[in-house]
């Protein structure tokens, strides 16, 4: 069954910001897009912000299997139409992948059910992840650990649900720590959260980070056909 | 410390079916306040759909340690702000015990960012309410299991989250299963979600029942304080 | 990848008891291996506690990525030995599917850390598998629930942890429920318990029984080499 | 209801080992008792190693509500019949504090089921703890986090079942991240990894670390009796 995958993208720091447009001269889903493609993961297409209805309409998700979501200051414009509908088809099966500045989008933050706060500081700190989950098919060739030399700091608390499997912690060069990969179950769908990819810094064309969001992609797609059978039904066993 | 409750119910059914007025006459508010005066917490309020913002101004949330919800056919009647008024509330550490058909309310659907759709009927099924958690706080006094004649029964699928604990499963003589005693940690705040509770039977009379809910007041109560201290702070270890 | 399973049986009840053979008159393990083939898993093997080193020598289950068990009633005769090395196996990543009284077994209680025990009852109750966990590949093809005409009673309380994923729970005809799927991570192994299969019943000649064990075996196997790096290292950063 | 606390030390290092015995004279056990009974536990008894039956005869445990327990070098020699009989009576309802080099102990080995192994470096790292459960019992009077400055490094992979809870995430100078503290439920025990206290710093005076054990020994308490009802009953339901 091929992998039929969409990539959300804020897509205005790479307008705005000559320094983002820099790293990212296509946007940022366009790196992702293309990390994905040389994984192996053909199908990939991409949809934005200032597009109509943000690139998300009924076909587009309903022929997507995973989601992957890059917010961070703009939030707040994603229309509560869309935010329904990507609800309801991760409840169906649709898979999430929800990168860095994505936690505190309207999509995560409903899927969740909390503030999704975090500590943060912007200031070259130095990450370290460590896979706290030997044999899982996220950290499929990562190894132990693997070293970001320069990015944004997230720290503790998040306020998240606890995750269902924690896959990755991070550690920081200021003293901080984070749980930076963590999967979560709803309904039949299966979402990843991971932490890296702050817009000033080229971490999405490090290969290390590309290979856990490849992976994460893969993780994340429904296996199995489910239709809720939800409803009033007759007794199962005569009484 | 004294533990300061606030009794929520949609307060319609009451009102407007003879068959469950005849069962709770002054209403499943005053029931369950009742219940919970003889297990020795006193201070007890109750608030209502039709009283002005629900009776669950700011002031009243403020000074509430475990807010009780039981809702059914008017979910939707309940304001945006009351519902972002105790989900925050629950975030800071205010507990939330969900009853029954509590479990499709706005409240309970915020916090659990899923349907909480079921499998139901109303067929006087008998239940049977199995421990699975023994030594937790929530089954002191309930032993091994108990059984509530007749009820409507709740079946899986459940689409919540994986209980961060869960504390009963129930039987029931159609030959339905159900999470019937989950628990939930969101932010600070601690949640109790108990099924049992149909308005057209006596279930809140049923001393095992009360029990139960008093149990998990008192396990939902805030213990620590806690204020998040979100933000963009210097380094805890200088680099 | 190739599918390497060995399928361990007890293998007494069948030699010694006229009932179990005209049910399984090859044993239990050849029942379930021809189950895995008919579901297109190749590579299956058998051992049995009879055999020198319960035919779970080194060589075998260093070549074994996922091993069934049934056990039932010599559970002690199983030597420490081998006990260690199905556990060190697990512990680096070999699936483990445990079946029905394979609950009680030495292998099993060493990895979960407690007794294992449960309420029990041989008459011919009526059971009803739930899936509790819609979208795992554990369910595939199994929809909302299925039955089991007559089975052994297992129930509440099951003193094992608190599963990593629930994906069943049963209802029996007498009044009781038991957590009957459930998925544990130890080191870099995965553990299903699936609890029907008592030796009197034709259960595992029951097309959903076999392909939830199908799909467990699956499910269990080992998806990414990983090896534990345990020691005394060098800082990761230079302080 | 008095809470009746049993430390258990290994307590050799004190008398070989002058640096250690400089920082302990009377052993960790009794620097930990005095602790406890400065924070109102009152019931504390200590037990060690060399003491016949290691001080943990039967009369001892079932008068121990909660047992914390410190060993190192000589795991192996705590005898078969005393790791039995506390994995019994933790089963049972009696909280057990495991604390740092006792994450090898054969106690919580037996518990946990895995090898509990982990990275170390005694290299003077200092070490963050970060409070991940914010209103949780164990982190009272702690807040946001806290500091040891001079500590023994312990690292992920810790190869333990996934904690029922996490509360506090170590991160230490040289690079590394560690579950510092870590909540299970067995049978009707409670359990609580804590990490710090490598013997040669004087960790256990620090007045956080002091806080946090007299927090776990709380927080693991028995509330509610429970005993067991395995074995073989008639139906609940009549059929």
């Amino acid at each position: 069954m091929s992998l039929r995958v969409t990539v959300w993208n804020e897509f205005r720091h790479e307008k705005n910001d000559p320094e983002v447009a820099a790293i990212y001269p296509d946007g940022i889903h366009a790196a992702l897009a293309s990390a994905l493609r040389a994984h192996g993961i053909d199908e990939v297409r991409t949809a934005t912000l200032d597009e109509p209805e943000h690139g998300l309409d009924v076909e587009t998700l309903a022929s997507t299997d995973v989601l992957i979501w890059w917010g961070h200051l703009h939030h707040e414009d994603v229309a509560d139409e869309v935010v329904d509908r990507v609800q309801q088809r991760v409840l169906e099966g649709m898979g999430l992948v929800v990168l860095h500045s994505g936690h505190g989008s309207r999509v995560f933050r409903r899927l969740m059910g909390t503030t999704c706060n975090l500590i943060w500081r912007e200031a070259d700190d130095t990450e370290v992840l460590w896979n706290v989950a030997p044999g899982h098919p996220i950290t499929e060739g990562i190894g132990q650990r693997f070293i970001i030399e320069r990015e944004e700091m997230y720290g503790e608390h998040f306020e998240v649900p606890t995750p269902d499997e924690l896959v990755f912690i991070s550690w920081f060069s200021g003293g901080e720590v984070f749980r930076s990969g963590a999967c979560y179950r709803r309904g039949a769908g299966k979402i990843f959260y991971f932490r890296p990819g702050h817009e000033t810094y080229p971490t999405y064309h490090n290969p290390q980070v590309q290979r856990v969001i490849a992976n994460g992609v893969r993780w994340a797609a429904p296996q199995v056909a489910w239709s809720s059978n939800f409803g009033n039904p007759a007794p199962v066993i005569a009484r």
